[in-house]
């Protein structure tokens, strides 16, 4: 078998779907999110990331940049879910060059990432590894009961909306490699900024979300194909920030990794036409700009559209594996 | 800062507990599980852990075995916790190594333990490391709001019972590493056998439980701290198992690693007297033996005895750290 690699969805299809059998809210493990039900009212939403120094962040990342991450990429999958975040556990692999001082920092980041997102520490473990620094975070949120948001859902005829920017974390990870210079977007890259207040908005509006963690193409794609749907996307209508666009002009071939790379953390949602409006409401309430940038139709796949044109999409999403 | 190191529990305790303060269900992390409230009726309880290859299992254990270790070693938290297990997240951070072959093993492991406990995977993430494979479960439990037990709680005059055969594991570590031979006892250090039935029947008899994964004298001494009492445990009710006896009667220095060293994964309670019938029925239903090993008065600390006299502690308790 050695040489033989699946990729990431494949393995969990094949090995790990087999083992949710039997629990409804985790969905195959299609979903990002498992949904227990909680009280008469709620699900509990929960979702599991791992990171891996020098897999997901830079070796030499500060702690408190580690901490942030390792809680927002949860706090984007529940947000994506729609549910509000509410407490999380912390599981701490040290490498043998922890200190104290590490900690501190560590524990100082996360402490500031539980005032903003108004989530706390409610458990977890601490190790010692022979390899590299590894977080591994749960993170609980509320939904109301049978509302939470996944994956599946898009109906055909929905519209595919984006919040926020897209591709200036994959931008700012080749400025973090020293390929070009950006420092705004290189933070882009560092520290995602998950969109928690948009997201509990979305229930009731959109039929499906996901957040780009993977790349836009790739997370817009999962909707695709969880919702047995055909999806187009309409390249000059995905929203970049005024530093991607700069860049984007000077070379374009880097369209490639604004579709195609990971890290935004921005929600991709299918909406039915007669919710925009409710969307948009939703939108200026968390003060969060969303775009328009596809539809979904009844059939399989991802086109992207350039001038109205089909051009073969970059590639797949940048899969951590 | 380099050199000066903390143990883990100090390390909680300064940089972890602070970020738990305001979630009642977290115990101030000195409890092993964390209570969420579920619905009316009932308190979910959750408990990470993570295991690392060569630190909590030997780098060529069989991955059936991995499987079911990182599951049980959960599982145990719950059982002390007085809870019935329901299901659980699975973060894997695959080493550069990994196989199909290996996943596969290592599901249809997770696939048994999830028949004999009754539990169900619900989500997780699977990434690459260019570490030790890394293996992080958060399990979910359910116990009667309110009820769930940890290991504060212990009245003066309780007295310590523990569940099975104490320091199997730590002789069969030794023999493991090649150190003496016994096979059955290698066989209880590999694999963990959580005391998921007993667990939920402590509910409404113990005051105070932890299962034993540091050691006895460092789990008991947990409880007693976290009571704010003193416990004396008298060494030679300490149930052994006859292989144990066998050995110790060759080797009387291993007392040192049979009270000292961790995974026996057997639970210790603090019951008071008049509720010794209620607690010898319990442990019928659940066909597990019991014994009363020792009792809480005022006061702090852990003292050992030996036919009436008080000895040296011979360790803390083995701490993976």
């Amino acid at each position: 078998m050695a040489g033989r690699r699946l990729g990431q969805f494949e393995l969990i299809a094949r090995y790990f779907a087999p083992l949710a059998k039997g629990f409804p809210g985790a969905g195959d493990l299609k979903s990002d999110n498992a949904f227990l039900p909680a009280d008469a009212r709620h699900d509990l939403v929960v979702k599991t990331d791992t990171i891996v120094a020098g897999v997901h962040f830079l070796p030499d990342e500060r702690p408190e940049i580690v901490a942030a991450k390792a809680l927002r990429v949860c706090l984007s999958d529940l947000a994506a879910g729609g549910a509000t975040p509410y407490a999380y556990q912390l599981a701490l692999a040290l490498d043998p060059a922890w200190t104290q001082r590490w900690i501190a920092a560590f524990a100082r980041g996360l402490g500031a990432d539980q005032r903003r997102y108004g989530v706390v520490l409610c458990g977890g473990d601490t190790v010692a590894t022979p390899g590299p620094l590894t977080v591994t975070i749960t993170a609980f949120g509320h939904v109301a009961r049978g509302k939470g948001l996944s994956r599946s859902g898009a109906r055909r005829g929905d519209e595919l909306w984006v919040s926020g920017t897209i591709g200036d974390a994959a931008i700012g990870l080749l400025a973090a490699g020293g390929r070009l210079a950006s420092p705004a977007l290189e933070n882009r890259y560092r520290l995602p900024r998950p969109r928690t207040t948009l997201g509990p908005l979305l229930v009731g509006i959109a039929n499906a979300t996901a957040d780009v963690s993977d790349g836009l193409l790739a997370d817009a794609g999962h909707i695709a194909e969880a919702s047995h749907l055909a999806l187009v996307i309409e390249r000059d209508r995905v929203p970049l920030s005024r530093e991607a666009r700069r860049i984007l002009r000077a070379e374009p071939s880097l369209w490639a990794n604004v579709l195609g790379g990971g890290d935004d953390y921005e929600l991709v949602m299918a909406v039915p036409a007669r919710r925009r409006s409710a969307l948009l409401k939703a939108a200026r309430t968390a003060r969060i700009e969303v775009s328009p940038i596809g539809s979904f139709a009844a059939g399989r796949g991802v086109r992207l559209t350039v001038g109205g044109r089909t051009v073969r999409a970059p590639r797949a999403g940048y899969v951590h594996f």
